[in-house]
């Protein structure tokens, strides 16, 4: 039997701990997509207790609180702190199998130094250890980042945002280059009621107003210079689905001006509004060079109950129905056919899509990049050991797993480092059970490559970091 | 090598065989969902010959035989007894990989002492092993039930039948607790011809008469207390998928006032009655603290030369199109939106839709109860070795698998139980394979408690048995 | 660790090895599918270098090259054959956990008698060592086949195709049998603006004239004759997704006859027209006891850039979208429901269309034959090590894989063969594995069976070869 996470965790052979220890462990993270607040960065933020790093915004921890029949009084509600954090130790206790056991326990090891095991018997144990450490001048955001031995981070950002605290930062000289990420969603939902709203705070913050479609195109384009002038190296898209549907310049002007009319689009105007602004988008992105990001294949709010009570981001999202294959590929080709389509990552929530959108990647792959067309680690619901291994041996089937750009973060949390850690030792482990069973060759030089490359240097290299 | 289905079978690590033998094996089991019949157990039922007992109406198996080249008249036809049974065994003999031969062989082993293989040459002795061992008192219905320590069973009931076997077992006093399940498809199939007929057989149940869509809701209410009365714990829905069409109030009403009259609903009609009639139930399975249980992802007598021939549960259902992971959600969300989305099991037969469910599960849990909302098991076609590994790696990665309710036959033979035996040594492997790579805790009282609930406890709990 | 791909590359167990090596290794081989040329075999082609055998139109290599960032230049374009071969050693030295991966040693090892690693580094040593062995007598078409102990060999061919390379083989007496497959894909796309082109020369080659449906129909049946007369034992059809959209005679013939008369028909009158030649296809293949295969899932010419410069089969083809599972099991149904359905072979390119397809088929399985239908070997971007396991063990776990016909190539090479080693190996481990683990008899009879079925005794009986 081997040691509960120990040094050797997930490393099952002698190769995996050998290409792990030697060549993964050391490298600098790239964490080219999380979602953390890049004031609290500028402002060093620190935690009063373990509760509120945890328990704080973490959805994840509270659908599995829920899913353990706690009351969400201890969940989101008024429960104290001390209570709250009982309940989830008691709740992680019995979560064999679930990708939050592990993160939580690699988590209390690389920055509590807590070696032992988080249940309802050890939570005051940990509460006293955690909190103590929390206190300590070692335990702020930037150090939390820093020692975790972060290079380079990118945030998520509206348009609209000031990107003030980017800016702070580039001129205070943070060592860590935090850099904004382009994720225009609300721009792209007409069929909002409050996208009228919007669109005047967007305008503001180029300095501009908007009147038509080319005047939306010229304030986004502002805005695309100036994340460009903070170092933004992708842009970031959330969708339902990837929809592709064509339609002529007029119809697309014609639906814009009466939306800032007050009249709300069809549902296949709105498509059609949002396939030709992502196009718009899509070339915008190619001429910078920058990477796009297209996440997809998830159902938000799914409880209304709960959407009202705590707003979005409360843990009731599920993953969607599988993507329409077709419409990816005619999407990705109404951008490819003109020589303007940007490196691109494809990002499913529903698991099923692996092969669908690796072959489809497959079809636009040109010598402009390694690897051109990526698709995302596993992300949130496939963001755990089997969605990693499925997601790698796919892409390894159906592409070319050595250019692939490897591991995010995604999250809102200082301490989700631990991610890369995980994703690292389940690389090696799978790259090891193949060079152990005879099916790549013992390889010191191309394991060496292969590893560091989508540990760290792939990233580097396709973001031009 | 390991010997073939020894005592240790499907255990490959120390931690597994000590988790199966030390607290899985000797738990009694709760059969939650199954097929048997009530008059049959009242009756205290005895077979004549293996052929009976295993090709009589065993659905599963004559699919094996036909796809091993078997002549029909020895899968259903006029073939006597002994030949059938060697055309079976000839065909179980080579069908490795397929859970038959397990099933078929844990039967052999458990209920008749035969450690040996079953093929074309053994068929001799075999046969004349078992019908010798069927011809003892050991061998009858309620012998096998006790004698397999069922402690509670639930069979699946029309709302239309009187439950007079269920009754009379109660006054009798049986020592397994056999309950009734309610499991109203035939009033849910408005666009069915002989949907009058039943509606009047249903009627004259509760002892009413249904003229429109209040009486329709009445008698089923009264039909919901008759079955309560008996001790029912769940209800169980069968469907192609899960649709929600709303509708309003009166559209309902003229929907089945129209078809009273003999007038046929369009299929948008028929999905709304569905709909709102699902919602009634739902809300009253949640006052009742009843378990809704809903079948779907399931294409029922594809081949209409067999329909017309044997009738249904022929051996000709596929598994259907993947579930509308929307449709499925927001209709969880109507039941919820109001506080009355009752305890639910959802079953898919399309194994695609696994980590959908689960995602939609993870929406609505509440503290309620512990995983108030459940992902049954590998059901039907996904009722083998993987398909139970994928469904509880699946919930475990992204639910609460210490909470699962377990493991069900949904059979209609008596000699069934034995797939709890594979169920629980399957889980036992799976645990044990996660502490053994030091994924968990090697935490005695913590697994003790994980594998007595998800064999016995949560089920006893959760359908308060 | 295990050697590199050596003698017992990817068998992990004893049995396996046994299996393998006692059994499997030395049959014969049945390539019932294929897309080699019958001209280059009768003409014994020759090859100048390896670059033209494994470059020349192998679109799964292009797809691999440009996906590790390789210009188009030494793919497909002017670059020299040295030159292309370097990119290539440099992307496959590479390429862990990618089947061409341990497509290409095995050629290198089996044809070659290359034992090292390809990479950058070695290209230079393979390029001598292979062009060398290439300008022998013994690595011509016909010299490789027979080399590579194949049996017999089915191309794909359209019905107005002359057949003259398959008949001057046959008069010659090649040893290998060499057959035709009818592919008649070109009839049934009549939304193709080049169909009534189509038509002329389909008619030409039946010496017939085509004015209606019924005359189709004559010259499709002649044909069929003509490939009868050359031994041909299946068919073949390619198509997107399997429709089935029923129609009445005197519409078909309408569609039609418009079509003649030069106007393009609506989708839904395409469907329902391939829905019908479809059909009638089918019940000529049941009457010659052809077998009938089809080949869905997948999405042709994604990149129009690519497909304008090189046309199709450039390796800008995806999976599709999951099948209609409905209308696969209804256009079933309609051919057996008169019991005409045709022994039929089923490929999805949506590995996710697994399970479905298996349990589909196990609706319409009949003593006509041992697995009448059958789920097709892991096809293009399924077949892989994973590919193949997945659909073994699916069949397994839904049907009777002790009756699959196993392994094809699908391939336009003529060191493909390779593959049906691939193949065994996986079997044989696969089968070992559960034999070890105690899940079947260590039983050297049903073992032996079971293993020279599936590699080649069950497809000599299914096709009658």
């Amino acid at each position: 039997m081997k040691a509960f996470m120990d040094k050797d965790f997930l490393l099952s052979s002698e190769t995996a701990r050998h290409l792990y220890h030697d060549y993964a462990a050391g490298l600098p993270i790239i964490d080219y997509h999380c979602h953390l607040s890049p004031k609290e960065i500028y402002e060093d933020r620190k935690f009063e207790n373990i509760t509120q790093v945890w328990l704080g915004g973490d959805h994840y921890k509270w659908r599995l609180m829920r899913s353990a029949g706690v009351e969400e009084r201890y969940v989101t509600g008024d429960a104290s702190d001390r209570e709250k954090f009982q309940k989830w130790a008691e709740t992680i206790g019995l979560a064999i199998g679930n990708p939050l056991y592990h993160w939580s326990h690699l988590e209390l090891r690389n920055y509590f130094g807590y070696q032992g095991v988080l249940n309802g018997d050890t939570a005051e144990e940990v509460w006293q250890l955690c909190n103590a450490k929390l206190a300590q001048p070692d335990m702020s955001a930037r150090k939390l980042i820093t020692g975790s031995n972060v290079k380079a981070l990118c945030t998520t950002d509206d348009p609209a945002d000031s990107l003030e605290w980017h800016k702070k930062l580039k001129e205070e000289g943070f060592e860590v280059q935090v850099l904004p990420t382009f994720r225009p969603d609300q721009a792209l939902s007409i069929e909002k009621p409050g996208y009228l709203d919007y669109l005047k705070t967007l305008a503001e913050a180029a300095g501009e107003e908007i009147h038509c479609f080319n005047c939306l195109k010229k304030v986004l384009k502002k805005r695309l210079d100036a994340f460009g002038d903070l170092g933004c190296r992708l842009s970031d898209h959330g969708m339902e689905a990837v929809r592709y549907v064509p339609a002529g310049k007029d119809e697309i002007f014609g639906i814009f001006k009466r939306r800032l009319e007050g009249q709300l689009p069809t549902a296949e105007e709105a498509g059609k509004f949002r396939s030709a602004l992502l196009l718009f988008l899509g070339r915008e992105y190619a001429q910078r060079g920058w990477a796009m990001q297209l996440h997809f294949g998830v159902i938000r709010n799914n409880s209304q109950r709960v959407f009202q009570a705590l707003g979005p981001d409360a843990g009731v999202d599920s993953i969607g129905d599988a993507a329409s294959v077709k419409e990816l590929a005619a999407f990705l080709n109404a951008l490819d056919e003109t020589g303007e389509l940007p490196k691109t990552i494809l990002y499913s929530l529903n698991p099923n899509d692996n092969a669908a959108i690796e072959t489809v990647m497959g079809c636009f792959q040109t010598g402009e990049a390694v690897s051109k067309l990526q698709h995302g680690s596993g992300w949130w619901f496939n963001d755990h050991k089997q969605g990693m291994i499925e997601q790698m041996t796919s892409l390894a089937n159906e592409g070319y797993l050595a250019g692939f750009v490897g591991m995010l973060t995604d999250s809102r949390s200082f301490l989700s480092y631990a991610r890369h850690e995980y994703f690292r030792r389940i690389l090696c482990d799978l790259v090891g059970s193949w060079v152990e069973n005879g099916e790549y060759p013992n390889d010191e030089k191309a394991l060496k490559q292969i590893v560091e490359g989508i540990c760290v240097k792939n990233a580097e290299r396709y973001f031009g970091l």
